[in-house]
This record gives structure tokens, sequence and C-alpha cells, in this order.
């Protein structure tokens, strides 16, 4: 069976010394973090996570869903009794709010905690996962009363939640979506219509589950600008608070997919639901948002969590494996073969993941800290640039993470040989489980494109130069150790790639959309190439610092260093490439009409 | 249910007008290769390939294999008569020598058929793709009676064949193997030992199969130079040529996988079968490695054809899916979206995927072709010039051509968004299908050290010097045309590059071996990318032509000057990044400790 542990070292060293989350403790919220609190969490999110979660991952995926004739769903063996210690273990509440019964933890911790999910059976994290954005939302754009009656008990994990956006014929362009909300005359709304792909869209965890479902009220526009946000509750939630009638919601079927068996994908049919609006009508879009980036977040951190665990067995298997010998002349002689761990190009594909993995973690959990300063820093000024940076970077998390996380783990399954295209080995399944996290919550194209067109040019630009601003500074730093010195020079030379290609965009988007277009992706990808390195740079000094002061861990930081200088020698340059590939714009791209792509 | 097309069209383009096949009648195997007849054959091969075989790809990924209480393997419905069609229709002999039943027509025509057959059903398309390398080893060294005895039943289809390498132990690293051979009374050997990850190792197509076995005899070095080839026939054959006796090698299990699985995985045990010697004791690794260098551009095939049929079907949904606006305003404004065709991300991946798939068709026949010269051209200088050149490219066809196939395949998945990743809409199968040929028949990193560590410095460096002076010549001819002269541009810088990195790698492999492994993957792509190039050169060349002289196909050359712009605009940029990669060398890849990797 495949292992995990949850690599707590490396989270308390991007929580203490990377992010420095004890220096926030004057912000509101932050109070609760102090380091031996959350050292102590981290510890114990990563013990529960491998016992209790980790051994049910290959049992979801043989096993799947299974909607029954009388409509009801269940999960795969062990997981609902797991799911109980979860909520037990008071895990659902940890950066939930404390006025709805959270421990009020920065998102940054609840963020840890999704990882250590998700590395050990992504299937399984995805039911509180969905939760999240749902809870997202409701705290957000949810009345006063609507707060009182579902945040505490999804807060507490005895209810979850789901997102309703995709129909038959519509995913990314919302517009087109069907679902009908007719107004009743007590304030409530019949929902009508299909969703598809409703990930968690139900199952037996929990004694309620509380959908958001977008929809249109009579009249409204035919655009994003005509969707409404409701939630519909699978039961109705009595005047005590608990569970009542069974709504109109019921599971058409459980879709038969490439990977995340032990998630029930439903088709989800709403025959007059009874629905309850959030916020105002035909302000979905916005609400929806609001899900969405704390969702896209969460995927992100699914391709460093898959990347993550298949790494671990990748590593289990080069310790183990023995075959061929070193290039160097035998490593054991003793032995008949050396460990694959000798081989240059084994080793070359361990350290690219170490270096995703681990770049990628400091860059989501700083990017969770952006998250709770644009809520939490004292001034506005602040608040906004960390709103930016994030905004920034959320579609770069989401879509770089996630191409990367399926590229670590086919890298990781490729060290397994053909022992790794086995389904008992497990490492095909870290592969099929990664690659849906590429699609959904806006496939990554759309991400590029979210980027691009979105977030580049909002408010003349200012997000992208705040990047810019953060790497140079980073790399005007004191460089005095030449490890450090040799990944400052590198992120320099990635960032005027990447300030080059947004001039590129400047100049060339504006004669022709397509342009953008078809550049948006490589942009995508180069960011997240320097967003890593400035992760790695910042990861550099500190461990030249801890390194030069004598650290008793002499060993993690000489890591630390060196994979920040892969990152320099082997990551950065393809910002160049990337650069090249903006450039080459729309021409070829869009040159051929479309019965030229026909079979002749 | 997906659909497929052969694309005889570009085949035709590839065989009569770039490689030019009708040239070579003079040499002696060519002489049935008549236009009008090749012509013939890959259109009915076409039709043949999408009529019986295209429809049973989803049926074999359902069903799978079934190993029968009494050991006895079936394949999944409609295998066994699709097969049988396939013998009568006589394809199993298109390229088989002439003196054996064979149409005696050159390889360049039998990989055409290899590669729709993979298209349409890889898993079905492994069972007389493996009788292929096992039909070479006989072929080469063979005894003439076991020539007689096996080959016209092989090349008819009659009987098939298995590659019998890899043990639960040793994979890679064939010195490790344990199977034994112990001499008999008359001459045959007992067979004695385990056998894992035999493709079509058992199944019910034909009447018999011939295994193909690596083993060793008694007293035989502990290495590679200890391995002996033998002829294990499933059914020992009779004096009149029919089968006779059950040989004593079973089928213990047929392994779960992650894709291909109309194709039985075998365990087989081999419990004193009778063995005969191919060739002489402890010779086997050369006669290996002709079974193998024909599997390994089979393999290369199988990416372009996992790719193609991925894109036809992407091309299908790009035409029929509707989903938000060009981004240069509605493209058709009476409808509420747009076809996917107009967003420039869509149509970069499949630009991408068109100029992959096209220039390596070109570069897979065009490389079959080099495998003809070497055995049919009249002089020696000739054959070796042709042979140094498929040496050098096979393991970057199979290594190169088969990255790029998983990740087309996947690129092809993700137009379909959430729907292709459900398994009924095909696109999922093919991915986890192109998968497995980046392991098997030696895994890509197996490739690159193939080609970095034995075939560029073989006869000092012979070989690449000649790719690269082949590059250097297409350069370097006529570029009036301006789409022409910026792909010789590129592909000159690309050449240049490689040969940058060739050189780093004569100063600096010798001391430190490690450098040449830490670069070897980097440099097998980089050869990937200006071989691509090199075929889109010759292709913009001859498109150009035709258009200058007035074609009625001009839609087709165009398109094929577009890609060939494509291929520099987007692939080129990337050996630049590649060679970066290279010359970081060894330093920070073999610098940490085992240790290091564990995680904390």
């Amino acid at each position: 069976m495949p292992v995990y542990k949850a690599p707590t070292r490396d989270t308390r060293f991007v929580i203490n010394e990377l992010i420095g989350l004890e220096h926030f403790q004057n912000l509101p919220g932050f109070a609760n973090a102090a380091r031996d609190l959350t050292d102590a969490v981290i510890e114990e999110a990563g013990r529960f996570v491998a016992e209790v979660v980790a051994p049910l991952n290959q049992i979801g995926d043989r096993e799947g869903c299974t909607r029954h004739p009388d409509g009801s769903v269940t999960t795969p063996t062990g997981f609902k009794a797991a799911y109980r210690q979860y909520v037990d273990g008071g895990w659902a509440t940890l950066s939930g709010p404390e006025q709805y019964g959270g421990q009020g933890l920065p998102h940054v911790i609840g963020f840890v905690m999704e990882e250590y999910l998700a590395s050990a059976n992504q299937a399984f994290a995805m039911y509180p996962g969905l939760a999240n954005g749902a809870i997202s939302a409701i705290i957000s754009k949810g009345s006063p009363e609507q707060q009182a009656t579902y945040l505490p008990k999804m807060i507490s994990g005895e209810w979850l939640g789901t997102m309703n956006l995709t129909e038959p014929h519509c995913g990314t362009d919302l517009g087109l979506l069907r679902t009908r909300a007719e107004p009743q005359a007590d304030g409530s709304y019949a929902i009508t219509g299909t969703k598809i792909f409703i990930s968690a869209g139900d199952h037996d965890l929990c004694e309620n589950i509380i959908h958001l479902v977008l929809a249109k009220t009579p009249g409204a526009p035919e655009s994003s600008k005509g969707i409404s946000l409701f939630i519909v509750p699978k039961f109705l939630v009595n005047a005590d608070g608990t569970p009542g009638a069974r709504n109109a919601v019921t599971v058409g079927s459980i879709e038969n997919k490439m990977g995340i068996h032990g998630n029930a994908t439903c088709v989800m049919n709403y025959d007059g639901a009874t629905g309850f609006l959030v916020g105002e009508e035909c302000k979905g879009l916005a609400a929806m948002f609001i899900m969405m980036n704390a969702a896209r977040l969460g995927v992100g951190m699914q391709g460093l969590a898959q990347a993550e665990v298949a790494y671990q067995n990748a590593v289990v298997y080069a310790g183990d494996r023995r075959q061929g010998r070193a290039l160097t002349g035998p490593a054991e002689p003793s032995q008949k073969a050396d460990l694959l761990f000798v081989h240059a190009d084994v080793r070359r594909m361990l350290m690219d993941a170490k270096t995703f993995t681990e770049g990628m973690r400091a860059l989501c959990l700083w990017g969770a800290l952006q998250v709770d300063l644009s809520h939490d820093s004292p001034t506005e000024d602040e608040r906004q640039a960390a709103d930016d940076v994030i905004s920034l970077l959320t579609p770069v998390i989401k879509g770089y993470g996630t191409d990367m996380g399926y590229k670590t783990a086919t890298d990781m399954q490729q060290i397994w040989g053909g022992h790794g295209y086995i389904s008992e080995n497990g490492m095909e399944q870290f592969v099929r489980d990664a690659r849906i996290a590429m699609i959904y919550e806006g496939a990554n194209g759309v991400q590029a494109m979210d980027l691009c067109g979105r977030k580049l040019a909002a408010n003349g630009g200012r997000a992208i130069q705040r990047l810019f601003a953060l790497v140079d500074a980073e790399v005007a730093g004191d460089n005095a150790d030449p490890a450090v010195a040799l990944v400052a020079e590198r992120l320099g030379q990635a960032n005027t790639e990447l300030k080059s290609a947004t001039m590129w965009f400047m100049r060339n988007a504006m004669a022709n959309p397509d342009n953008l277009g078809a550049g948006a992706y490589a942009f995508m990808t180069m960011t997240g190439v320097v967003s890593l390195g400035l992760m790695w740079l910042k990861m550099a000094r500190i461990a030249a610092a801890a390194l030069a002061a004598g650290s008793d861990e002499a060993a993690f930081y000489q890591a630390k260093l060196t994979c920040a200088q892969h990152w320099a020698l082997r990551f950065a340059p393809q910002a160049g490439a990337l650069r090249h590939e903006v450039e080459a714009g729309a021409q070829t791209v869009m040159a051929l009409p479309v019965e030229a792509f026909a079979t002749a």
C-alpha cells in the first residue's frame, strides 16, 4: 500500500520561518495562532490524516460511490467513520469564525489541513473541501438569518455543502444556464433544473447537505449578469435547527470517471426544490466568485498534494529497488545492483519534484496568508495590496499548481517503471486523481484567461506591478551567499522575461485580442515559474542565514539551499522559452480555417 | 463513442511527397511499392482499421481480459473476430519477407498500418505488434529450421508472438535475471522461471503463441553478457507444422493496470518448458536488441497514434460545443455562444497537436525508411549512414514521441473540459493508454541514456554529426519563401543549441558521468524538437513549392506551411531552455544525500 507522512517539518518551516505567522499576532484573527499552538495543530493534523484518512485512499478508488435504487448515495467503506472522527476531532472548525463555533485560526492553518487531506485521499478531502466554498459564500453574502441557520452546523462539519454551477450545456459560460428559480409567496424560490458534475452531490457522511445553486429568476438577463445564488438544503431546516422535510433535489446518477472515484460526482435534479436567495437577485456571479476563489486556491493545493504523496512513494521505491549501476561506478559493489537513487535521471525527477512541492507549499501558504491579510490588515492600503497579489496569483496557483501536480505525479509514476502502471501499487491513482484538478473549478485555460484577460489589466496593471516590485525587492536583497546570489540572478532574469511578456501583451493585445488568448497559457506558466522562484529566493536566504548561524538542522537547510539552486538552474530558464511562446502571438494559432483541422 | 478516421491523406503526403517511396524502386524490397499500390493499401488499411478495429476500443477498456480457472485467457468481446478479419485480409503480411509468405513491402508501409491500429485500439494493436518484435529476432538470429518452422505462420498472423524479458526483480537491468535454461539431451533447453508484464502473454486470438524468452544457461556470466534467447512455443510444433503438445508455460495472473485493458498483461510461469536456443548461448542481448529496436520504433508510433485519435476527438468537440464568445467579438451572434474553436487557447492546443502529430508521422515514417535503407541500400556507406541515423533516433522517436503523445492526449482531454474526465466519452482512455508507452520497451529515461550514453559516443560521435549535417544541409536550402525562411532560421538556431549541448557533454561528461545522466533527458527532448523541425522544414519546402505551382489542394499545403511556422514559433524556442537544463549538469541533481529525500 502506498505510504503517506504529512510533511510537518516543512510546513512548520513555511509557517514559522518563511511566513512568520507570529509576527502578525497584532491582527484580529491571528491572536489565536501562537507558535506552540500552531505547531501542535500541524503535528496533530498530520498524524490524524496519515492514520485515519490515508489508508482509505485505495479503497475509495476501488469501490467508488454507489447510488442505490432509492436514490440514496453511499461512500466507500470507511469514509463515514473517518469523517465522523474528523468532525469529532474538531478538524472542520480550524479556520472558521469563532462566532459560528470555529476556532478562528488564520486561513493559512486551515490550508495546511487541506493539503494533508488532499495528499492522503483527494476524493475524501473534497467532501469538506467543497463545503468550504459554500461556507465562504454564506459568510460573505448570506443574510444574518441564513448565517445563523447554516454556518454553525457547516463549520462544525455536522453538515456539508456543495457548489452547483455546471449544467449539461453550460460549463465555463454561466450565461447559458437554464436552471430556473420561481419566486414563491413565502419569499422562497422553487428551483428547477439539472446540474452535472456536482462533487459530493450526495453521500452518507452527514445528516444534511447544503447545496449552493446558481439559477435564473424570471426575466433575468440572458448572460452571467442574470444569475442568482440560492441555498437549497437537502433537508429543509426546522425552526429548532434540525433537519426537516426532504427537499425536491435528487441524484440522477453518479458519473464514471478517470479518478477521484471515492467522491460522488452527481447529476443533480432539482424539481421545484425550495431555495433561498443569497444576497440579491442577479448578483449571483459575485457570490459565485467568492466560492470559486476559495475553491481555486484549494484546487491549486490539490496539485501540490498529489505531487507530494506521489513523491514520497517514489522516494520509497528509489530507496528499495535495485537496478543497474551508478555511472560513476558501483555504489554498492557487494550488491548485485545499485539502488535507483544512484541514477542521475531518477534524481533529476526527484529533485524536480522536491523543488516543486516545497516551493509550491510555500506559495500556497504564503498565498493563503495574503487572503488573511486582505481581510485583516489594519489599513486599506495593506488590505488592497494583499488582495491585489492574491487575486493575481489565484489563477496561477490553480493553473500552474495543478499542471505541475499532474506532471510531478506522472514523473513519480515513471520512477516506478512498469510497476507504476499496475493499479495495486497506487502510483497510477495519483496521476488519475491529479488530472481532475487541471479541469474543475475552471479549466486551466480559463485560469490563464482570468489572469491575462481580467487580472492583468485591472486597475491599470496594479497587481502585476506589485508582483514585479515584490520580486525586484527580493532580488535586490543581501546576495552575499553565492548560492543565494545564483537564485537572485536567475529570478531577476525570469522576472525580466515576465515583464517583457507583459509589455508585449500591452503592445499587441489591443490590436488583436487573440494575441492575448494565444499567449495566456504560457504567461500563466511563466508567472508560476517566477512566483515559485520568489518563494525559493526567500527560502534560500532563510536557509543561508540558518547555516551561517550554525543551525543544528544543517542538513535541512542545506537541502533548501540546494533546491533553490535547482530552481535557478532548471526551472528559471523556462521563462525564456515561454516568453517566445507569448510573443509568437495568434499568428499561426488562429491562421487556419476550421475545416483545416478535419482529418482527410 | 469516440471517432477515428485514418489520416490517409497525410500518410500519402509523407509516403509520396516527403519520402518519395517511388524513388527507391531500384532497391530490393521496394519494387513492390509502386505508388498506385501503396496508395490503395493505405486507403484500404485505413478503412479496415476504422471499421473493424476502432469500434472495439472502449469495449476492450471496459471488459479487459479474463483469466479463467483453467488458466486460459480470453480477450474482450469482438477482439477474436476482428483479429480473424485482420489475418484473413492479409494485413499481417504487409512487410513480411516474400520467402515466408509476406508481401515484401517496405517496413515503412507496415509502419503505416501500425499507426492506424494503435490509434484505433492500442490494446488490440499490441497483439500483432509484439509479434513483430519476435519475428524480427527470428529473421535475424534464428536457424534456417527455426525460420522455416515459425516464420510462415507468424508472418501470416496465424500464430502470434511475445517478448519475455522482465522479471519481478529485473526490468532495465537484464543482468539480474533468474530464469534458467537447462540443456537437454535432445538439444532443447528446459526453461524455468517467472516473467512479468508480458504483453499479449496469452489470449484466444490464434492457435499458437511463440514466446521469445531471455534466460541464463548454467555457468553463464552474472551480467547481461550471460543471457540467451529462446523460442518457447505455447504448443510445441509437430513435424507437419501443426501445433502439438502443450508446453509447460502457464499464465499465473493478469495484471490490473491503468490502461490498455484489452491487452492481457501476464505473469508467465515457465516450469521446465521446452525452449529452443536462438543463435548462440550468451548472445541473447544482441538478439534482444533486434526485437527491442523494432518494438521501440513501434512504441514511438503509439505516442503519435494516441495523440492523433485524441486530436480527432478534440476537433469534433471544438466544432460542436458552444461556450463563451470569441475575444474579437461574437463569431456567430445568432447563436447563444460561439464554438470552442473561436478560443485562441483551444486553438493553441489543437495547433500544437496538429504540429506534433503531422511532424511525428513524418519522423516515424522517415525513420522507418532509414530501417529499410540500412538493410537494402546498394552500398555499405549508404547502409551505414541510414543505420547511424536510425540508431540515434530510435530512442528519440520512442522517448520524445511517447512523452508528446501523452502530453497531447492530455491536452486534447483538456479541451473537453469536465466531459473529458468522464469515462464514457473516451478521452480519458486515450490518456491512460498513452501513459504506458512512456514506460514499456525501456522507460523513457532509459531511452535518454541509450541516446546519450551509447549512441552519442559511438564511432566518435558519427551519428549525431550525421544528424547535424542533415539539418544544416536542409537549413541551407532554398529559403526564398518567407515562411520557409522562418522555419529554416529557427531550425538552424535549435540545431546550434543541440550542438552546444553536445559539446557541453563532451567537455563535462568525462570528468563526471553524472553530468551526462542529469542532462540526458533534456538532450533527448532537444533532439526530438530538432528532428521534428527537420521534418517540418522539409514539409514546408514541399508545401511552398506546391502552392507556388498552383496546386488544387491549396488548403492542404497552406495548413502544412502554417504548422511548420507553428513549430518554428512555439516548439523551436524550447531548445534554448533545454540546453540550459543540460548545462546545469549534475550539480544540484546529485548534491543531496539520500536521507534528504525522506519526509520529516
